[in-house]
């Protein structure tokens, strides 16, 4: 070991501690330009090492300043990825640790930990009891095993087998909001983008259900095998949500798969108010939700539900020599739940957010940012010359500057554009974009783990400023 | 801020330096037994929030116990999953930057850092010059990539477009001895299993050319597209190289793609002396390195190359406007180079531990592993009841015990799993097994970042003592 380990270590602390506490001094957005990192970096490796101030001293002067601060309380874009100080304890340890976490053997404890992490999920969230689940790194995994599962369970484990065969024309089913993963997904499948059925949705950007079964039945009618409806829990644009049970009721009906993303609005389960949103889950087989968005824990980790763990297994499980152990059957090994053979402890962070908030203070400050995103919104709405364009029922406001006399069309989505970025450019704040139904909406999520009600006043007052100028 | 943060941060700190510095106190695989980690959690999380010191304790308490440990230098199983101090630096710092690298503009060091750490590791390794590359998670991640993005380039994007169609029979070749990810990655592809050829090896287990021509013209003949061979720079069970030059040929003649799976041996590159296996590289389209496995950098941390972006990029890239930025051009955003849309800040690790390091001293440290693998080896050769089962040309080691009057068969394989149960319940070492031409083969790997000769001496005194007994 390195006689000088604990001391740099602290020194690292030291930096930590007084980065997170300094850190709204810093623009949130990187104001750097393409290439100003990549020129400051040697072009070839050091031959000889360096000493471990120089490197500290080039991080914080040659890297700090060309990152974009996900912590800052004023982030406001995308979707968070959160942090806390238990999510960090636990990302030290694991680090340390540094175990591999393939299978039971190769790590007990993180096996053992992961399968009651995923319980107190499932239970905190409201999810059917008798579900399983492991963590996946993100959303998108997680939405890709799921396709590939309902794949394998209609083919019955055909496609694995022998590859796709004529007879194999699969057909899946969003809405036109629903992330870009999952046509990611359907791509790598092998069943192509050309079919996936993006199904329009009602003024509140939520899923047609009459129009889904409709798809269903003309493509059933065309000899295509209608395959998978992914349901969305919050949409990315703007956290719309599709009607889980009348979707669910239909992809019974029709014997579809249903996958539930969830992954960033899920969170808003864990109050026992928004537990209605679940109606309809036990016809899904499948839900993602990242607690590395909106529940504090440090990317990634992201929390993928099955209702039928043994379809989970039978798609991914293979068994070479070198990876057999005899504990098969009373563990869970879960290198064989996903793509990854190697896998991170990822679990320990979950165990240390939860203990350290407990449910009740999960509860408490995810019910904050809702509150402040329903003031905010009120706020917005009473302006004449801005609008809401999606509703706002969770922390997510998607809203744009509509002065008199500029009419719907290009000249008003480039004018938002560019209130955009001169907002990004201050530094002061960081908010993001979508188009719904062909308008520009700026994005404002108030779900960092620090914001607080002045870092939505101020960006607030910086916003109409900014626009009126 | 949490008030306590830093102290606690500190207190963290010196928990893992303990940790590290008393490492060799600990059983490396965990002595505990199915269920009795998860019988100690309770069956639901806490209503309240628990104090910092009541999870650290239980950390200790319940958590240590269960933990194989990776980072003990007796750790000889598997392949290893390394760290270093560097490393561990660098993951608390990107824990508390908490950066989702998605794209350029969320984070622009990430992004530059990160193309500039795969220019050093290219150059560190001997690759041709004009290759760029990504982080992936794992090989098991970047070998699907491949495949995916043979299978686009060979069907000119028509799969991800429309899916597989009739015509779309498509084969793949790896050796016998490849990895599992290979027909993972050929499953999930939807080419099926039954389309991977396991080429037949040779003595050394590496994969005979001439057998893979065969089996390309059969299938060529049969109407089948042979699409891509996977070319094993280090096998998992015994680091066998196919011959890439041979290889490299054959793909070059029958149009196929190749891939260079070196996800453990390619760290070898990194000396001068071993860069005659690069032989046939120009031929290659993609490759794998993993510097977690034996570069001293945590897990994940996947270096995947690549001879064409453009390929790979149009394999994975969709751009819903909310991610839309202005940047596309100039710089690289990652996101369109694999499967997930998020991801963590990988780059900085190895920015740490290459300038910690140097380029000679991650030489060092590389030879010196051979270096006692080879003596080790050369001991073992020198009893008669124990065999060598495989060539020793880096770190790994395949051996058994073969008593007189024990026949080939059940029955020495039973006793060499025996007596790798008996080794690894004692705690003082960790080995795992593979199977080499029917025979079960204890593998020793020399590649653990702090294992010294005096640890290979204790771990062969103590396999001769029980094997004996």
């Amino acid at each position: 070991m390195d006689p000088d380990f604990r001391a740099h270590a602290h020194e690292i602390v030291d930096w930590i501690a007084d980065y997170l506490e300094e850190i709204e001094r810093f623009p949130v957005a990187s104001q750097v330009h393409p290439g100003d990192i990549l020129n400051r970096l040697p072009g070839a490796p050091p031959d000889h090492g360096e000493p471990f101030d120089a490197i500290l001293k080039d991080f914080e002067s040659i890297i700090v300043p060309g990152m974009t601060h996900w912590q800052h309380p004023s982030f406001f874009a995308y979707f968070p990825a959160n942090s806390s100080p238990p999510s960090l304890y636990a990302e030290m340890l694991t680090a340390a640790l540094g175990a591999q976490c393939m299978s039971w053997v190769t790590s007990p404890s993180a096996a053992e930990l992961e399968e009651r992490m995923m319980q107190w999920l499932r239970d905190m969230w409201g999810l059917p009891r008798e579900w399983d689940g492991v963590i996946q790194d993100t959303a998108s995994t997680a939405t890709l095993c799921s396709i590939l599962t309902a794949r394998e369970v209609r083919s019955k484990n055909a496609i694995n087998r022998r590859g796709f065969s004529s007879k194999d024309r699969f057909t899946v089913y969003c809405s036109a909001e629903a992330h870009s993963s999952i046509e990611k997904a359907v791509r790598i499948a092998g069943i192509g983008r050309e079919n996936l059925r993006k199904i329009g949705v009602d003024d509140n950007f939520a899923m047609r259900p009459e129009l889904l079964e409709e798809a269903i039945r003309r493509d059933a009618d065309a000899g295509y095998t209608p395959l998978c409806v992914v349901d969305a829990l919050g949409t990315t644009g703007s956290t719309a949500v599709d009607p889980l049970e009348r979707i669910g009721a239909i992809a019974r009906r029709h014997g579809l798969w249903l996958h539930v993303d969830a992954a960033f609005a899920g969170t808003a389960l864990v109050l026992p108010e928004y537990r209605h949103l679940l109606n309809g889950i036990d016809c899904a087989d499948t839900m993602v939700i990242n607690p590395h968005k909106w529940m504090f824990t440090n990317f990634d980790c992201s929390a993928y539900f099955v209702k039928d763990p043994d379809a989970l297994v039978g798609t991914f499980e293979i068994l070479p020599e070198y990876l057999k152990t005899h504990e098969r059957s009373e563990v869970n090994n879960y290198r064989d739940w996903g793509i990854q053979l190697g896998r991170r402890f990822r679990a320990l962070k979950l165990w240390f957010v939860i203990r350290t908030y407990g449910v009740e203070g999960i509860r408490a400050k995810v019910r904050e940012h809702i509150r402040i995103a329903s003031e905010l919104a009120e706020n917005i709405r009473n302006e004449k010359d801005f609008d809401i364009l999606a509703p706002v029922w969770c922390n997510v406001i998607c809203f744009r500057y509509h002065p008199a006399g500029v009419s719907e069309g290009e000249q008003l989505n480039a004018l938002n554009m560019s209130l955009m970025e001169r907002l990004n450019a201050s530094g002061k704040l960081y908010i993001s974009h979508t188009k719904l139904d062909g308008k520009v909406a700026l994005r404002l999520v108030l779900g960092q783990s620090n914001v607080e009600e002045r870092h939505a006043s101020a960006a607030w007052q910086m916003i109409v400023r900014t626009a009126r100028e």
